[in-house]
């Protein structure tokens, strides 16, 4: 029988490896639209029973399914931790990139390698290690009172999400949140992020003739698709990375002292690592130090993520499209809102005249944060620096995107990045991957922060 | 034994619609490797063999062989004639969209179905019928000298043409060339193209980062190749469609007034039919009559082929694009030169601090004509009319591209565009065809051009 923690986890581990295996085997891509989106729900659901929580998928209005869990055995005096997490993960394009199948999870050594093996089915795994841990020291039983919330659209901005929190407001009542990520930064250290930006995203389409022309008859009468979208995204954001739709900065928050105060702290090899990741000699606006840490988390930005019009093959084709399409993303900061980057991109082009561009959008969500001097940020700092025996990281504001608002603000809950990632996973990128010291260090990190919740 | 022209095609047609019939049986597409082309390259000369010409295959620098063939029995004073022609044809995909296979020729009524039936093999029919009815009427011999020029590369820009030709040039000296294309335009006129543009064709690629960020992570700080791209497109051409390469126009001869006279000419449907088919209301620059025709004829284009980065799939994924692509075509008019554009393409974006976007070129032409004024240009005109019956339509310049610049400059012969194509040919697409009573007249006009030139 098991008596330490550590002992707990190790005897835990090769069970919760095998269930990570199953939910990497379901393609569970919210993107696509024949993903097996409930199949995944119903394993998750069946992960957290075998636990002895209840579990139930509810259903959202029109989205993929919510699993909501819970076990509130340790009774009304205890406190209560929310787990939030997703079943849902990105495509796995492009598959050439790939050295093994992404749905079938590989492990070489202590990396664990598959699509959502860490993003978020690695999390998933986490704290279902915590519990099996937690409960085979407390001799069956949980320390707290725990609320699970798996959702199934967290990589498509979790559309439905919003209003299905709204409408559980009382089910979801907790002291904290565990976030759906956590782990180490590059130089090691625990990370305990305070907030997450927003997005609001859209697709561009621009369509001037029935069908594609012969370049040679319609170069210079036909309109060409490709140019009114290149001239529409060019009007949107020059060379100089400044975002040209008038207000877009008005509800933007600059950083303030005490967020640029722990800016200052973060490793000052995170500089390095990037560059030497991609390749550049050079950030944007020739940022460094802290400005480049400001820049990255506290600007807002605009990205293209894809874009496509005509002939792609090998070769010439003398083609003049009728059609071309932009993928667009807008990262907010608090306190800016996705509904109001929607209509004024929408009066922008019109006002340059692109009203002819369709402006689709696909989502969004509002950012929100905490403030890191709540108790409960602290707390999870002592604990992160007994289990990884560094000092804990603490970032004001993450610079990617998540449900945060409708708990931290909606819900009105602190939330406690703890977690199995590092910066080398690869989320969202071809070979994800999870180490699985991580896992076991992300567990140990959940259980001893559930248990210094009752001291 | 047949005593007139028309008695004398009649009694030939029969033979030579099996020889088409041949030709178009064998695949012979210049685009793909493995392509039969020395197989295509020997049936052309075995039918110019059976007219009695001398016929080899003399092969290229590198590309498909070149077929000459030849008969200078009438003799040092008499004229010569050079016919410039191509065994290659375009790829039949999508074969799906063909009502019968692309490489049997099916005849339907007046129609002759199957890829190259028009572009370039109906044309080689075209020649061959009318050498049979000369030499009928002609007691076995030619009344003028014959050269045969048969190349195999015309639909991937005749990429070892110009070299092959430079290496020929007193082998290839006649009076006039007879083009590879000809036929009579939507109104039923007889059309002499008087000379054709050019191009310069190419692949701007943006690589920015190592490999796809996350777009959360490096919005605001890690170079976006779509960006990057869109930025540099963006400063090639602005929506005024004016070409902002330095320079660019200075080559460009513009229309003179005995073009615009010619172009005034043109049918005015031609802009009605432009606007049903790509329903649009206004063409570029509002240009309307005689004004859309010079647009579209003496103004250089630049015109985006195709555009690809990122994500194209369904709903959203927030990646930052690490390469980006995009192909290009600028459409030349006389005298501009696609080895300038590619030197003042590079010179320019570098000059805009696009030094980063790597230009690939991918092949060009220069752009070619003759004088409208031209007297086998005006003889062409009269026996178009006498087996037309209807005034030929003499077109400036045409705004699609050909390897006319050596034949027409390298050696200065004037071209006529002589020959058995009409608007619904489809060539280059699903379902090409030729209709018989065009390829009897094309013939008919073959020989009665050359008859004219002893007189």
């Amino acid at each position: 029988m098991p008596e330490t923690l550590s002992q707990a986890l190790a005897a835990a581990l090769p069970t919760v490896l095998d269930e990570l295996a199953e939910l990497v085997a379901i393609p569970s891509v919210a993107a696509k639209p024949d993903s097996p989106m409930t199949l995944c729900a119903e394993k998750v659901a069946e992960l957290y029973r075998k636990r002895g929580l209840t579990a139930q998928l509810v259903p959202t209005d029109g989205g993929p399914t919510v699993v909501y869990a819970e076990d509130r055995s340790a009774g009304v005096e205890a406190p209560t931790v929310l787990f939030y997490n997703h079943y849902d993960v990105q495509p796995a394009e492009p598959f050439a990139l790939w050295e093994s199948d992404p749905w079938i999870l590989r492990r070489d050594g202590d990396f664990l390698y598959g699509r959502g093996s860490s993003d978020d089915k690695g999390h998933i795994a986490c704290r279902l290690l915590a519990l099996d841990a937690l409960k085979t020291l407390h001799g069956g039983t949980l320390p707290v009172n725990v609320k699970v919330l798996v959702e199934g659209e967290e990589e498509v901005a979790s559309v439905h999400l919003v209003d299905w929190i709204e409408r559980h407001r009382a089910l979801l009542a907790a002291d904290v949140t565990l976030w759906e990520f956590g782990g180490v930064n590059a130089a090691g250290q625990p990370e305990l992020i305070c907030g997450l930006r927003g997005i609001a995203t859209f697709e561009l389409r621009a369509k001037t003739i029935a069908h594609d022309a012969h370049s040679g008859v319609g170069g210079t009468i036909l309109p060409n698709a490709a140019w009114r979208l290149v001239h529409a995204l060019a009007s949107l954001k020059g060379p100089d990375e400044r975002i040209q739709i008038p207000g877009h900065y008005d509800l933007a928050l600059p950083a303030t002292p005490a967020d640029l105060d722990l800016l200052a702290q973060l490793s000052p090899e995170l500089e390095a690592d990037l560059r030497a990741e991609f390749g550049v000699a050079h950030f944007l606006g020739e940022a460094t130090g802290t400005e480049l840490h400001r820049r990255a988390i506290f600007e807002p930005s605009c990205t293209i993520n894809g874009l496509w019009s005509g002939y792609q093959g090998a070769g010439v084709k003398t083609v003049l499209p009728a059609e071309a399409t932009a993928k667009l993303d807008f990262r907010l900061v608090p306190d800016m809102d996705p509904e109001v980057v929607h209509q004024s991109l929408c009066a922008y082009l019109a006002d340059q005249g692109f009203s002819d561009i369709e402006v689709v959008y696909l989502g969004g969500q509002r950012p929100g944060r905490v403030s890191p001097d709540h108790p409960l940020i602290q707390l999870a700092a002592q604990t992160a620096e007994a289990v990884y025996g560094t000092p804990a990281s603490i970032v004001p504001l993450s610079p990617v995107t998540g449900p945060v608002h409708p708990f931290a603000v909606g819900l009105g809950q602190p939330i406690a990045t703890i977690g199995c990632g590092y910066p080398g996973a690869r989320v969202h990128a071809p070979n994800e991957n999870l180490r699985v010291s991580d896992l076991l260090r992300g567990a140990e990190h959940t259980a001893r922060f559930l248990m210094a919740l009752i001291k």
